[in-house]
């Protein structure tokens, strides 16, 4: 069975260890957290004969509590898995560092000299499920960005989880950083989780990763800010007046290059001029690579195979060979469309106007608006972060790709030589 | 009495008539939405007469209610104040307009162009108490910023608000912008401000200004993203090396020069070196002055009058002529002591010793840390933001005082000629 529950210290205690680690790391220098993640990758590596003994736990447990093939997968440390932890540690190590840079500043006629400068937010909090590999990737990004990082993984990987934080807080303490930049939250019972959710008084921040039923659970329960890493139902739209062969090419990559991701397309919208010409090619496509299509009946018209979409299809997020398609009269409509299913992630027009490619950019309302390019480039690494805490769906503080910068908040040094308020 | 239920509509309805009207409103040009603002402040001044009759309505009830004279004072709409509210929207016409403002780009080696470009954040909700200037305030800060404004007041002012919210929608119109680019619930019954805080599918941003009772019951109810305006226990710290004139000037004014703000001082934080010397003179200014102090034992020794302290006075926004006092044998133990008591709003330092005010400008964790300058700089105005709409005392999204600028979010923008991801 899962090993829920394994502590006796209460939330709010790890949430006071991670908040006076962060208080240091905060202002420890570039060097010392390069160093400690250095320091963390061997430790990993040193250990790694530990932590496969305690993920063969996870494993063998996960599989008489009948876990299906694909999370079992996803549970697995082989040996390949803890090498890329640990490159992926050096890799963040290598990115610069975003604390201290003064992002503007500026006199004021009194005299006062305001610089406002990026710090840490803090403690972040991230609420995970089974990939025992986020407890390094989310600790590391954290670190860098000058971060305690308050982890809660889930019962499955509980025994893999605290073996990797054994030896990344190890690491740590060997680059004289303080053990409790990370803070693993060694019970995973649902107290904990919602635990961390109400840690007002010392989560700044909690990244939820994972499923409808998480995000619902966090907007439910958190009192702490929230970034919300939430559901892709991406379009394409492919315009009047577009490229063919390039909407093809999009489309397919859009759809089947990875199913599974946040930023695969779910939905083809197409213009009424192209549907009785490049419609049935497109969809032969899809169709082709094993996609199952559900659409209106503007587009049943045109292609006898495709199956009736409900509304509800319209605003699914599918992960899997399935796509919906809709076709419109016009780029208002195609808009109007967009903006009422999209789930504000990432959305893609074909076009050769560019009257329409400024007017989709303009008006479509997601994280990221693309003009003849697959929505699968909505990504930190694509986007050129060289690594990725996550995608935010919401508009308050980070919008799409999260690297290291969208880890931190900033501070206004207001300097002055005795100036007080008439 | 108040007039608390006016209404028929539901939460849903309203929020859906703020998004659409954000649709709208997100592509108006600089000079269509600058043109709403002046014939909404004339729009103000032609219903003048009707505004105040409204405001006699509230003004008699919240008398009889036994309202106090100071929120009495704030309720009331004299020529002067609406003038001055027709004169804030015109203010806010001339600043600059954030929105297009091209945050960052650069081109990907597969030869993407992506640029992050700042975008309204939709509807941004507002829940306040009593003043009815804030309908027009936050109504214009909104407008300005691309922003449907989701207003929700409070009883007390219902039908001020419901006659200052139809002049300004007027103006909108007249403008050829959506009236509902201001909704104003009216209905002022608990129930529409938890609705407000849990219309997800529709706000974008809730942004509470009120009591520590609203701040929580938004903490605990509100499922929306959330910029928390909070409270300000700000220190003043008298480092060893202060010049002691300007001690006693900017002590005195940061407790004194207006002491209902959240800018204010509440706490003195005085160096053991100087406690025989300069403490005796600091607390004869503010006595002097009329404020009460409590201090701890360090403190009660050097000066008589100084009432015993609580930890929970440490802690305190008093909000009034009253100040706490600490002595600290060194920078490390003020900076730490601020940690622990402060809010995060603003803490200021008085020091020649270049040394001390660079530590306590990094390691004190506040949205604004001030050296030889008074905390009540803190303040959009004073910052030179042109406008305010509150001061974020969380870390997520804006720090500090908020302008025009933290009512923004940013979108990506990619421009490709084909790629997709292999």
């Amino acid at each position: 069975m899962p090993a829920e529950r394994a502590s006796t210290v209460s939330i709010e205690e790890l949430g006071r260890r991670a908040r006076a680690a962060a208080r240091i790391l905060a202002n420890a220098s570039t060097s010392q957290k390069n160093d400690a993640l250095l320091k963390a990758a061997d430790a990993l590596l040193a250990h790694a004969a530990e932590i496969q003994e305690q993920n063969s736990l996870d494993l063998a447990a996960a599989e008489a509590a009948g876990m299906e093939p694909g999370p079992l997968d996803r549970l697995r440390l082989s040996d390949a898995r803890i090498e890329a932890m640990a490159q992926g540690l050096r890799q963040v190590a290598t990115l610069p560092d975003p604390i201290g840079e003064v992002l503007d500043g500026w006199r004021r006629p009194n005299g006062l000299e305001i610089s406002r400068t990026r710090v840490p937010l803090g403690v972040v909090a991230i609420i995970y499920e089974n990939r025992p590999n986020v407890t390094s990737d989310a600790a590391g990004l954290c670190l860098k960005s000058g971060n305690a990082a308050l982890l809660r993984g889930s019962g499955s990987a509980l025994r893999s989880n605290l073996a990797i934080a054994k030896a990344l807080r190890k690491g740590f303490a060997a680059a004289g950083l303080p053990e409790d930049c990370l803070v693993l939250v060694d019970d995973a019972t649902h107290e904990t989780a919602v635990g961390v959710m109400r840690l007002t008084e010392y989560v700044d921040c909690l990244i939820p990763r994972g499923g409808p039923a998480l995000i619902k659970s966090v907007r439910e329960n958190a009192t702490v800010p929230v970034i919300i890493d939430g559901d892709g139902n991406c379009h394409v739209y492919v315009d009047a007046s577009a490229d063919e062969d390039m909407a093809r090419s999009i489309v397919m990559n859009a759809k089947t290059q990875r199913t599974s991701v946040c930023n695969a397309a779910e939905s083809l919208v197409i213009h009424a001029d192209l549907a009785e010409t490049l419609l049935p090619v497109i969809c032969a496509d899809l169709e082709a690579a094993g996609v199952v299509l559900v659409g209106d009946e503007a587009s049943r018209i045109r292609v006898a195979s495709i199956q009736p979409a409900t509304d509800d299809d319209f605003g699914r997020e599918f992960l899997e060979l399935k796509m919906s398609v809709a076709v419109v009269s016009s780029l208002d409509e195609a808009i109007k469309h967009i903006n009422r299913y999209g789930t504000g992630h990432s959305e893609a027009i074909i076009t050769t106007d560019l009257d329409a490619a400024r007017r989709f950019t303009r008006e479509v309302d997601a994280a990221a608006v693309l003009v003849n390019a697959s929505t699968r480039f909505t990504d930190g690494e694509e986007f050129g972060f060289g690594a990725e805490i996550g995608i935010s769906t919401q508009k308050l503080h980070a919008r799409g790709p999260m690297g290291l910068r969208e880890l931190t908040t900033y501070k206004y040094v207001v300097w002055g030589d005795g100036q007080v308020r008439t």
